[in-house]
């Protein structure tokens, strides 16, 4: 609403080949207009023709076809530390408004990781990284409770267009293989996973009937289909699962839970982390992101910050330089459930244990009793920790604890993340990041509601209630609102103030300060008393 | 839903009665029961007869009769600084669970305050300061648009009912006084008012009519009724107004527009400051609470922290003084629109400036891109600043910058709120807070769905998303829910975990480490090597 889709074109020496970054444009009426990072696709494009059942243009295709190995791996990891700067990563410079050596030189400490599996060329690259905006993602897919292959799509869509970083595919129902298919097929972002949800759907959901290879196998079916990222809860070994037994709330990480299971009933350590290295070399072979996950995170204020869940998080330390080492791009998850003065402690650990892997939390909820509202107790939670520096926030939506979030909470679950993800990026000073809030501003000082509208993180909404008390169209340019009528309008009265300056041909500071001369002589007279004697 | 009104009887040696504080008991499933500090006055107490032309019963009526005044005051702050505990103060610790001389001695450095005008008898003891709950306030008022008596009083009742401390009534329109004093004779919490908005009235809403005369009269009529705190704007001098003129957003409070208006058409510093200290008596008079109004706060992301809002800070400090030393509450109100970078230090200054009078500030918001979201925007901001010290968090609504809230706006922008102090309870280490989530944790991780309904900040709200996906009854006792289904529900995994070891005699911990012995014993003969060889 109000905005149209552009694209940015930047030449890239290195491919010849000409990138086209998106960008969404808001006309402005005072004739300038605002770009905004855009997420949606070319589903926001109207000359893009859009075909469900053929999926999007697989724009990186040529890109990675023409793809010379390094030292044997194809991944960002590998060409940002042999020094090459990757289309991907001229694209993301191009899209946060920064130099391709930053970006390469972020991903090649392992700071910063570009989620791009090479069978996902539909993708259009984007950065996960605490010197780069703050990025959100939204988890949709079917569960025991049904719900269509079209209509996941569709929520995949949505999403995105309200401004979804990444999508997590945790499908756990029929159909599982097809409804990943599709939504990969027609994603403009990345697309992440957990791999044991469908392991275990292969065994009938008797985690003790799992396995490496049942595992391995799944693992490489989602790879082949283009899955760009993959949460591995290879943290949670045998000797951390008693650390959880007189927690408030155990273990409540689905794949956490089932890998516990596991090695209880085997009583053998985990075959995620017996494994691991095989499994480095697969991800590596695809250019598949590992998402390190947080299987003992708390699920209670009672529960942060405890034994198991840092017990876990060295291990996944551990498991970060491996993976590097087989130039593997790696992510951490984090909790969860965490009260505002024990949130900060996290990222410092996380940052020190991992090598400052890019972060990626759930919230966290800062507190457990408003269940409804989840959304908000986690906002509060995870702009807080995203100005501590984590890379992206895994969005919570108003049914979290409660139910499945429909169309209209993953709306609402993906704009609450989005405006704490902006507040996290004004808080670290991110250069771009306060242009946005002024033009906003600058547009509600002026009444110009429409711009105001248009430039919301969502329009409908914020013109809908403003249309409630208002609905005549000349309240859309009415120098007042509902709120205080015109007699109250503090913008107004400040505006008549200033224009009263101007029309006696003197800048408001002057008008003002010509005549305060006398004013602060006399208040000196009066030995800056704090109250005046009564004179009128 | 689901809890009833109780009341814990505490003698008072003093006046030899015993006073009733009331709680919410929340009855649970597992025969114990947890109370809840309760805001919503009689109309949650079955056996009381509410009769709204009536008014409530004037409970604090013998005490404010019986009561000497002291050096001519009869404040609670006269009274805390000769030592005496008040009825109040008793009610309050009783209510806080807290010593009544710590509360007697927080009162008379002014660190707290408790709003209760002599003239509002029918309210039931409070207190707002830094190491107190973190209390919200909810404002209601007609504008231009028309709304009726009843109406507002209803809003009043709704929103104590969700948990508002104090409501303002910000009524700007027809019926003024009589709206007000039904609010008052029916408010079971203090009332606070901003006296300027109806003198403005009075003067046919044209500033430089204003005078000082009208207002003083306005304030005896509002004292009169009973209200309990006022805002004023006395810090609004007429050398800080050109201040704000290369603002993004200028002036953005009502009152402290009107104000400058007045400043600048008289070219005269505001009466307001001229006359505090008659003002200062006045208050005295019916023991009412300042609330020094931040008429320069920053309406923009662009004017956080800017020369005007700390200048006038400044002058607030000073009138702090000259107020506590007529034996006058005073709380400071605080922004508005904050970074969150930029929060920390709005309360250190306060604190510094204002001899840590109880700071109360509106959210701040953390971001301005979001209208239609500002509860979120700004419970994030408020959340913070609570932790940081603030006292009491004015509570935004959806529609903030919009239009006007209705009821369903109320009680969203009175959750919210309660759940940003709670956050904010919990970081500052409340003693009482935890306990609430960890009952509503043990619920949660017990399957108790009804009393974790009940626990909830908003229990219909809750119910009403879980039986959206699983309405049927056995689902409410069901060992899993809708999000992940039976076979992934990791807190029913977690449980099979501790059941498999109960029934083998062993508690989890004893059950596991045993089996560990030999297993850790192994894993350090391999040198505790990061990965194990393939064993299977």
């Amino acid at each position: 609403m109000g905005s149209t889709k552009v694209y940015r074109e930047v030449p890239d020496p290195d491919s010849g080949s000409v990138l086209r970054v998106p960008q969404r444009r808001v006309g402005l009426s005072n004739g300038t207009h605002f770009d905004l990072y855009d997420t949606s696709g070319p589903y926001t494009d109207d000359d893009a023709d859009i075909d469900v059942h053929a999926g999007l243009a697989p724009a990186r295709a040529d890109w990675i076809a023409a793809r010379e190995p390094v030292g044997g791996a194809v991944t960002q990891l590998a060409y940002a530390k042999a020094g090459t700067i990757t289309p991907e990563m001229r694209f993301i410079a191009a899209r946060e408004g920064l130099d391709p050596e930053f970006v390469r030189s972020e991903v090649a400490i392992g700071r910063a990781v570009i989620p791009a599996n090479r069978c996902h060329p539909e993708s259009e690259p984007m950065i996960i990284g605490k010197n780069f905006l703050v990025k959100i993602n939204a988890n949709i897919g079917n569960s025991a409770v049904t719900s269509s292959v079209a209509e996941e799509v569709e929520k995949m869509v949505w999403a995105t267009r309200w401004g979804a970083d990444t999508v997590m595919d945790l499908s756990t129902g029929k159909r599982i293989h097809e409804t990943r298919e599709r939504i990969l097929r027609n994603s403009p972002v990345p697309i992440g996973t957990v791999p044991i949800y469908q392991a275990l759907e292969k065994v009938d959901g008797d985690p003790a009937k799992l396995s490496w290879e049942v595992y391995r196998d799944t693992v490489i079916e989602q790879a082949e289909q283009g899955v760009d990222y993959m949460t591995v809860h290879a943290g949670v070994l045998l000797r951390y699962v008693p650390l959880t037994a007189r927690r408030t709330t155990g273990i409540v990480s689905r794949g956490g839970s089932i890998m516990a299971a596991w090695c209880l009933a085997h009583h053998k350590e985990s075959f995620l982390y017996t494994h691991y290295e095989e499994l480095c070399e697969i991800l590596r072979a695809y250019d598949i992101t590992f998402s390190l996950g947080d299987g003992l995170r708390p699920g209670s204020i009672a529960d942060a910050n405890d034994e198991a869940q840092f017990a876990e998080l060295r291990t996944l330390g551990e498991l970060t330089h491996i993976a590097r080492a087989h130039d593997v791009q790696v992510m951490i998850e984090g909790p969860g459930h965490v009260p505002m003065h024990k949130i900060a402690e996290n990222v410092r650990l996380e940052e020190e244990l991992c090598g400052e892997a890019p972060f990626y939390t759930l919230g966290p909820l800062t507190t457990d009793i408003a269940p409804g509202y989840d959304h908000i107790t986690s906002a509060i939670g995870a702009a807080q920790i995203g100005w501590n520096g984590t890379a992206m926030l895994c969005y919570v939506t108003p049914k979290e604890h409660l139910g499945l979030p429909n169309r209209d909470d993953v709306k609402t679950g993906v704009i609450t993340y989005k405006l704490a993800a902006h507040a996290a990026d004004l808080a670290k000073g991110h250069p771009k990041a306060q242009e946005w809030d002024d033009a906003l501003s600058q547009a509600r000082f002026e009444f110009r509601w429409q711009d105001q509208f248009n430039l919301a993180l969502d329009p409908e909404t914020a013109q809908a209630y403003h249309d409630e008390t208002l609905p005549a169209e000349p309240a859309k340019t009415a120098h007042f609102c509902s709120m205080c009528g015109p007699k109250f309008c503090s913008m107004k009265i400040t505006q008549d103030v200033r224009r009263f300056a101007e029309e006696n041909g003197l800048s408001t500071v002057e008008a003002i300060e010509q005549g305060m001369a006398e004013k602060s002589a006399e208040f000196a007279d009066q030995g800056k008393r704090v109250y005046l004697p009564v004179a009128d």
